[in-house]
């Protein structure tokens, strides 16, 4: 175990490295050319009808000065559908699509832009020619929620301005926010924008624990309508793209797994033998009290995975010379370098034409 | 009174009608062209800090087979802020960028698609040329919302899978809508793709009725940051896109209100008077039970804009000859056609190159 560890480790070095050599960071040339598109749109996939029944009606005026509206909650709701918007380039060369899937707390816009106003991963696959589907997950963003308890059980739950700050590996650790951006104690080299934080933090959107079911449900909805695609996706969505993947193991092409904060099914590792994956992880790790374990989950699945036949590259950044990236890693001040790597993995496994 | 209203509204068929000969619907020939983007992204803006104290320490996974943190409610959030997107084209005509602001219960996805799968107003008027900026409202989509009562006061509305059917002119009020696709009773000769009505309800968001304030500080926060500007609102927007407008009278070069549900302070009609105004509404409004009263507010508010002095037009989309268009008429089959009315005003107003 400790020499595969190993030897795993400088496959993905010497991977990288290649693929760091071929494929320098052309991101801001690239910002000044046009982003041509064939398509583009937006639509919702998945979710259910639910039924409420025995509640007063009510009269609600929804506009000052408007004219008051019954409006009886009792009745059918559409509940647990998700949202995607889509962008299709004039030229493909991707050979199928590409789904990014939004972490915890967050919505689709986590990929569209960086809290200092550069450009995120979405348009960076999109200037290369893939088709892209960014989403927001049931509950989030445009997916809207639903009423709780009555359908969603449990409560949501809020960020407050510090948690990600200390949680996502942007400080090092607890007590290292501060109201005053002067006095917050990033760690050394991070590759977060720091003047940007205070806009990333309004990016947060509220989120339940209790609803991996039927985000799960609306992912497969998604991917029965888009795929076969490779999936790419972060954090909280770890156990999302490998439990889809292990449901629909036909469809899924490759998985890009940024900071995979869940798994999928051990006792079903087997369905992803077929399917390439990637782990990338940034820095900082060994300081965090939360990450050598989840880092230690991740690993222990995928060994499952290759136990079985799978194919799997673990690429942690610092180790070919990506140095600084916290859990936002799409929104670091390098995060291109970090996409140049993934962009170089799946040209690899072909799926480039 | 009786006879400046029946002048108004012949000089908006004239208008209209001459509109209407000149600029044909090309939406189907255009959706075959590409679209060229100079930039697109997204941030968020607006809001403010609030606090919550005295609430005791939670422990949650976020998730399962992750590691358990801290959660103290207690602290500082960000709340109130809003979120636009933006899509600037390579080759812009507006003279000025183009706001679109979307109506209750709803987020920016009013304008980017129909639910039959069409193209949205977004594209059509990034494909004449306009730079533009759709946004989620404050407590709307990826917008967030934040902790009730503590921080929101009041409580969310859900509408029922009916409640839009019937109050935005789908159906002919009260009772014409079935759980049952085939029993549905649409106005006759209904322009909103009956088919597409499941897909529509995937849209609805919760929505409060006690946020105006935080909106309108948010929208005036929007306009700061990205105006002078043209703002296009629909429904409970009509109060924002009025206010706001009456709040920044410098920063506004035209309003577009559709279906305006909400009208802008009476006694502060004369900050509207060299900001020229477009009102439009459907067809299917006398058989309404709350429509007349609606329009008839927002004919009296422009009433007083134009005794100060105000360009104000009205356009009655049955008395120029088309016919059939919802509450929801940017999703309606002929959207394109009510597109070309609105932007051949824009262009009568010299806001296109």
């Amino acid at each position: 175990m400790e020499r595969s560890m190993r030897l795993k480790s400088v496959a993905a070095v010497m991977l990288a490295a290649s693929v760091a050599a071929s494929t320098p960071n052309q991101g801001t040339a690239e910002e000044n050319q046009p982003i041509t598109l064939r398509a583009m749109g937006s639509f919702h996939v998945g979710g259910r009808l639910a039924t409420i029944s025995g509640q007063p009606v009510k009269e609600v005026t929804f506009t000052p000065g408007g004219v008051p509206a019954k409006l009886d909650p009792n009745g059918t709701y559409q509940v647990e559908q998700m949202y995607v918007q889509y962008f299709i380039p004039q030229n493909v060369s991707g050979t199928v699509p590409l789904l990014m899937w939004h972490g915890g707390g967050l919505t689709g816009v986590t990929y569209e832009t960086t809290p200092d106003g550069r450009e995120g991963w979405l348009n960076y696959f999109l200037r290369r020619g893939w088709s892209v589907y960014n989403s927001d997950a049931v509950e989030r963003g445009r997916a809207g929620w639903a009423q709780y308890p009555e359908i969603f059980k449990g409560e949501p739950v809020f960020l407050t301005t510090a948690n990600p700050f200390e949680r996502f590996r942007i400080g090092d650790g607890a007590g290292s926010y501060s109201d005053d951006p002067a006095k917050r104690r990033a760690h050394p080299g991070s590759q977060f924008p720091a003047e940007g934080y205070d806009n990333f933090v309004k990016q947060v959107v509220p989120r339940w624990t209790t609803t991996d079911d039927a985000t799960i449900a609306a992912y497969i909805a998604e991917v029965d309508r888009v795929c076969p695609c490779v999936i790419l996706f972060h954090s909280q969505a770890g156990q999302f793209g490998f439990k889809v993947a292990q449901a629909r193991p036909d469809k899924v092409k490759a998985l890009v797994a940024v900071e995979a904060a869940g798994i999928g099914d051990p006792a079903n590792a087997a369905a992803l033998k077929d399917i390439p994956i990637l782990l990338v992880f940034g820095d900082f790790i060994d300081q965090d009290s939360r990450w050598p374990k989840m880092r230690q989950n991740d690993l222990d699945f995928v060994d499952r995975v290759k136990a079985a036949g799978g194919s799997v590259d673990i690429i942690d950044l610092p180790k070919i010379g990506i140095h600084g990236n916290t859990h936002m890693m799409m929104m670091d001040k390098n995060n291109m370098a970090v996409a140049d790597v993934i962009e170089a993995w799946l040209k690899q496994k072909n799926l480039i034409r």
